[in-house]
């Protein structure tokens, strides 16, 4: 895969990087090369030349340095959850592992501020931030293994987006390493920033192709002392999708607002064990919905009005999680499908995203263009937030049609996208498998542009090439 | 002022120019020159050669083409209300105004959207969705008359920022006009967003340097259908200052935590006219809180709470504004200081901000570099941000030491902002006046960035030329 104009790294090459972070913490032995070549993207594998383990910024600088230097394609890993394959290593080169990068430096509840390292998982920040009474929202499917660097890369969401935003939200500041080695803070630790171009937002989202985060402020907020959760039925999908947009028009913002067709519902269950309800026949369509907050009385309120608000969109039987054992339970059905479809079947998963009303159009609008091109597709996703993902299944489809015709089907999913007010990835970024379809969203101009700022910050082109775009 | 390297207008740019707008649409005379070369920032004034009004994105489009072509400086303005001398057509050329794009082009309840022309004042906009039931929490000071593309070339902020953010937080897509006169839309009409690098979060904040805003689409939220509003005062400014910390530390975030030192007060009444009460000799600050939401009773358990905290800090009698008239009175205080300095003597504002518990170490040491270097500051802001605006007052200094002595001083306490975690502008930007600090906040490395990304856009230079950097 490695492209001409790179230059395969050399045993010097080698060596020197073993200098800069000790023979523990490279290897480039098959095993290693092989683990470090995947992600959670479909099933692809590409093998870089090297996995390092830095454990210092000085150490990622002087790696960025060499490769700079070498012209040596160097791609930054956080976790491997990613969805789009973004920390796959594609044009071999060096693969910059941040998993030593894990320490939780400052939690700083003066100004409800903490500063990590990337490495750091989400949901072990989570908790520990939890402790003192406060909160980290972001909460990605993959929050049990997955990294706050990724999240930051990729600006990722998870079901409480809807009410608290994306990861970009809470970036307040981010230590990045250049590809000159040159270390740069990108902002400052306030939660008003108007000082020259914004930094810290456009690394958010760069996938790591820009520069390598190496220590990140974020912003925390009180914790939420309470949390309602219920599970909402329908015989129709449509009429969940209408469903979420009444909500938000009742004036209630709930903590969470998740889809899932009937199939998702299924696979989950049969992947990830029994639950202690009965899902009837008749249901097409779940919504899990949470509100949250500091007074069980509002909650309850909330509710009420939910319930009003869903059952005139023709709801089944609503049912309301009374232990955290169920909640627990239900949750685990919605974290679990992604996983569930991938152990099912070849598939390809889009992570569209429209306006929030414009959900049911998207929904139709994938269906008809499945018909069209013979594929079944699995959606589930951040109903709340518009966020649909559309797992499309290879089940009987002959690779040819899998290979030639399916691009055709996904360029309509996402031209729809667009018409819709919409966009090609919501959460999980473009990295390799969305590359081909940025022409759907952007003109040649735009493009240019992006190319040119990726130019700006990495003139040799050596951070995590051929992501976003050629 | 006009460098070598930028062309003068000709005769025949400026009839080229006539024929893209039309007659009533440009014009260089004295007078309107003299107007549009102002805004609020100090005394200055800059002339441009012309001043043109487009109404339609086409002219927009046509207009920085012709500039580019000739290489003539285009500096957008908005309703020129900027404190940081943004607007000011320091290198001449074309003054485009932004004035005629002043249309709300559509609110979506469905979406929660409003999709908008930048020549909009904040405050029309703000009072046309409450009609609808729904919030644009945006409130610069100078709301009354500012633009919401003006705004967002700012990120401006506003009493409402600490519990809702800053117009960053709201701008969801832009339509820009390019330098050559493309013209495309920065992201997508969705609440997330991973595809590519964040063009809508860079153009925020870029003042008019990288390219036109013509369209915004903008974020909003459900009204909250009650506030609740205190004055606190307190005897010593630091205790005001720790206890802004406090409060949001005891887990409460007001919708507004705004500080006044004695001499912003004193200066505001008597600039803005009399209250309704009292203003003891012995208080040397005010707090002014803000809780709002839909439940009265939390909002009454929220002032209990901030209550007991305050007055932990030491503060004196509470008052609670019991009626909007009193509750106008108090804002009115607050929004007038700044026109209030203005209107008193020479100075020079600087928008200092820090991660909120730092705020009492902020303010002395303002005041301790004011005593080092002999000058006086009338301190006040979103003190809940962070965001201290002090106003440095040239009142008996002389000129010499006003030139050459006071950069030193604003030097040492842009300094001391950048060790306490902070910055040299919160929401007002750099523009031309905090164009010298700069070094302070970043590494040449950092600023040779910033500047190859404005070459990125604008190759020529002519956007807005002399703002940021040189």
């Amino acid at each position: 895969m490695i492209k001409n104009n790179y230059n395969k790294l050399t045993s010097i090459t080698y060596t020197e990087l073993e200098k800069i972070v000790g023979t523990d913490n490279i290897s480039n032995n098959a095993e290693q090369l092989e683990k470090y070549g995947q992600d959670e993207t479909e099933d692809f594998i590409f093998l870089a030349e090297v996995v390092i383990k830095p454990t210092t910024v000085e150490q990622v600088s002087a790696i960025a340095k060499l490769c700079t230097e070498n012209k040596i394609p160097l791609t930054t890993r956080g976790a491997g959850t990613g969805l789009s394959g973004g920390a796959l290593p594609i044009k071999g080169g060096v693969l910059l592992s941040m998993e030593k990068f894990n320490k939780i430096l400052h939690i700083d509840t003066r100004n409800l501020q903490a500063t990590v390292e990337p490495g750091v998982i989400n949901y072990i920040f989570q908790e520990e931030v939890k402790k003192l009474g406060l909160f980290y929202p972001p909460d990605p499917a993959s929050w049990g293994s997955c990294s706050l660097g990724g999240n930051v890369a990729h600006s990722s969401g998870g079901p409480k987006a809807v009410k608290y935003g994306t990861t970009r939200d809470y970036v307040l500041n981010l230590e990045m390493v250049l590809p000159t080695g040159e270390i740069i803070w990108t902002g400052a630790n306030t939660l008003k920033y108007s000082t020259g171009y914004n930094f810290t937002h456009l690394m958010v989202g760069s996938e790591g192709t820009l520069g390598i985060i190496t220590k990140i402020v974020f912003k925390l907020i009180p914790l939420p002392k309470q949390d309602l959760l219920m599970l909402v039925p329908f015989t129709n999908a449509e009429d969940a999708c209408k469903a979420v947009g009444a909500v938000f028009m009742a004036g209630i913002t709930p903590s969470a607002m998740e889809f899932m067709e009937r199939d998702a519902i299924d696979w989950s269950i049969k992947y990830a064990g029994e639950v202690n309800f009965t899902i009837k026949e008749k249901w097409q369509a779940l919504l899990l919905i949470e509100v949250d907050g500091n007074d069980a009385e509002i909650l309850m309120k909330d509710c009420e009005t939910i319930s009003e608000v869903v059952q005139q969109h023709n709801c089944d039987e609503i049912l309301f999680a009374d232990s955290n054992e169920q909640k627990n339970a239900l949750w685990k059905i919605r974290r679990k499908v992604g996983e569930a479809v991938k152990s099912n079947s070849v598939y390809k998963e889009e992570d569209t995203v429209v306006p929030r009303a414009e959900l049911p159009a998207l929904l139709n609008g994938v269906k008809e263009i499945g018909n069209k091109y013979g594929f079944k597709s699995v959606c589930y996703g951040h109903a709340g937030d518009g966020n649909l993902h559309v797992n499309i299944i290879k089940g009987e489809l002959s690779d040819e049609v899998w290979e030639n015709e399916l691009p055709k089907g996904i360029n309509e999913i996402f031209e729809l996208c667009k018409r819709l007010g919409g966009t090609i990835s919501g959460e999980h970024g473009i990295g390799m498998v969305q590359k081909p379809y940025m022409p759907v969203m952007f003109s040649n101009a735009h493009l240019q542009l992006m190319k040119q700022i990726k130019l700006v910050f990495d003139p040799s082109y050596i951070l995590n090439p051929g992501k976003i775009f050629d």
